[in-house]
């Protein structure tokens, strides 16, 4: 029983939300099911004295965050972000961790009561007092809506360039299931579904906490073999860690692109790998490495292991997630990475 | 109720086996339930006028195939396969495959019958008609002993520098299962014994395969995202055949050493993945390459891809596998590897 044809709201315009806005934007126009009008909440700055939702939307490309690609024309940039999510029945929030409370704030009551989100957002909020709050939950708690979430080896450079790959969606809602894969779907961006939601968007963080032990292997120069071998070991304990705070996951999710195809991608390439590589053969601190690296912008693993680090002491549990005890132990220099394969070489898992 | 000290022979002394031949010496030292005795088959040759079998008992290092590491005292080079093992109460199998039916040939009758056998050996045999037979399984039947398999992300020069690592020990029968991991676990060879024989030596040659998709990648510059794609249909590949030929496999087997570990390792690294980025890159054939890069040896992932392909065809099942089924045709030049993402992109996974 086709209802009328949906509104899709992207919720957030950087590199990888301009990527997803022409995956939804094509869709939108191609599917009847839904509408062809696809907004973009676009945080307003000044590109060589002109507004960046002008720019967007008089030549289609976000000269900005996504240069040398063409959005669809029927992809409109909107400044205010009530006004772009406030009609929307599909919202896809694809913002900085940092910013999800107050956009939640602000579309409070002023956005369908039937309308249900998507997010795209990396990493995690802290929860008060302490430790992991997914971002999911934030958002379906405050806005009061469901939210499902994305997740995978996903480049936002080579999905824009249209090269094939992999995503995972987590969604309990069969009915939501097969709107936003057809939303989201296209001919080299590969969506599978599954239920377990929690364990899709906590692969997302931990797989950054696994890639710092990455990195302290490619410093100490220990080869590929014990790099293979942490990167299992920091699947096992992901595996574990989800199994004790978000019960309920199957095995198989770990097998998605959000599990061990993004922990892979995120393990031989991205920053936290490089950083913390860095970090052995400068012997500089975390710190200081964000601020000549990465101009001030903290690194998601050593600040996930030390969320992840306080769950685990709350449950005196560091010892059954010897590699994830090492690496807060390592980022925050109360070790030395020389230490990491001492501290793994009695694992459980050997047990 | 401590019995006899068990006696352990290396068949075998390639690489791998002197690898193997030291960690091995230096438990059943310092073990009580193994006879400080082990036997290390080598095949005689001779090198610069002496013996190896001479230099090795003499140097206790094996100068040809693992020059610059000592091996322990007690592991003695023996020249006869048969006066080798004759005593032994456990065998190591380290040989190439191709040497395996008429190595067992030679020790049939000649050995205990409570003997029982480990193989090392990577790869597998053609069976009778086409298709894959598991090395151990020739040894179980031709010798008449059971043969548990060790399989792992396992550079043999990084074994032997002692570099941390995990392994894994397929071993369906529990008496043989603490015996074969007190021979082989050390502080930094770290071994997690599993039931499923069968799956854990089908990875070890399935993952060459995938390898070889892996290497087009790279040839064709398709990116990270695409790798991890390819990886990870490869790994749902792996665990579809062998529930298919070899069922009764527990999903967690695959993130074992054997498992994903050993898959990314070969997939990053490793000469199959090497050779078919050249295969794409300067459009010889893999036959030309073998001859050229690896003094006209077989580079195993295409090799594995036909016998394969034989038992898929047997079955009518090339569709449900997609990726295996385009390396083949790729490999053996029925397809341009340009195909690769199209034969891929409607993948029973995203179904």
């Amino acid at each position: 029983m086709p209802g009328k044809p949906k509104k899709a709201c992207i919720v957030g315009s950087g590199n990888w939300g301009s990527a997803i806005a022409k995956i939804v934007g094509n869709n939108a126009a191609r599917l009847p099911q839904f509408d062809d009008h696809v907004t973009m909440y676009v945080y307003e700055e000044m590109i060589n004295g002109k507004k960046l939702t002008e720019i967007i939307n008089e030549t289609h490309e976000n000269v900005k965050y996504l240069p040398g690609h063409k959005l669809p024309s029927n992809v409109v940039a909107v400044p205010d972000v009530v006004e772009a999510a406030k009609e929307a029945d599909i919202l896809i929030f694809v913002v900085p961790h940092q910013f999800i409370r107050t956009l939640c704030s602000t579309l409070l009551g002023k956005i369908k009561p039937t309308a249900i989100a998507l997010s795209l957002i990396k990493g995690f909020d802290q929860a008060e007092g302490g430790g992991i709050e997914l971002i999911s939950h934030i958002i379906k708690r405050q806005l009061k809506i469901e939210c499902a979430v994305l997740m995978g080896a996903n480049l936002a450079g080579e999905v824009a360039d249209e090269k094939f790959c992999e995503t995972t969606i987590g969604c309990k809602d069969s009915r939501m299931k097969p709107v936003l894969r057809d939303l989201i779907q296209t001919e080299y961006f590969r969506v599978v579904v599954v239920d377990d939601e929690d364990a899709v968007e906590v692969c997302g963080a931990l797989k950054n906490i696994v890639a710092c032990g990455a990195g302290f292997v490619d410093g100490l120069n220990l080869g590929d073999n014990t790099k293979a071998a942490v990167i299992r070991l920091g699947l096992m304990e992901m595996i574990k860690f989800v199994d004790l705070f978000y019960p309920g996951s199957k095995l198989s999710t770990f097998f998605e692109s959000c599990g061990v195809a993004d922990l892979i991608t995120t393990c031989y390439g991205g920053r936290n790998r490089r950083i913390c590589e860095a970090f052995v053969r400068t012997g500089k601190s975390i710190k200081e490495l964000e601020d000549e690296l990465l101009n001030g912008q903290k690194l998601q693993g050593p600040y996930t292991a030390e969320e992840v680090n306080f769950m685990l002491k709350t449950k005196n549990m560091e010892d059954k997630f010897p590699l994830f005890t090492a690496i807060f132990l390592i980022c925050t220099g109360k070790i030395d990475a020389k230490e990491l394969i001492n501290c793994i070489k009695n694992h459980p898992e050997h047990m």
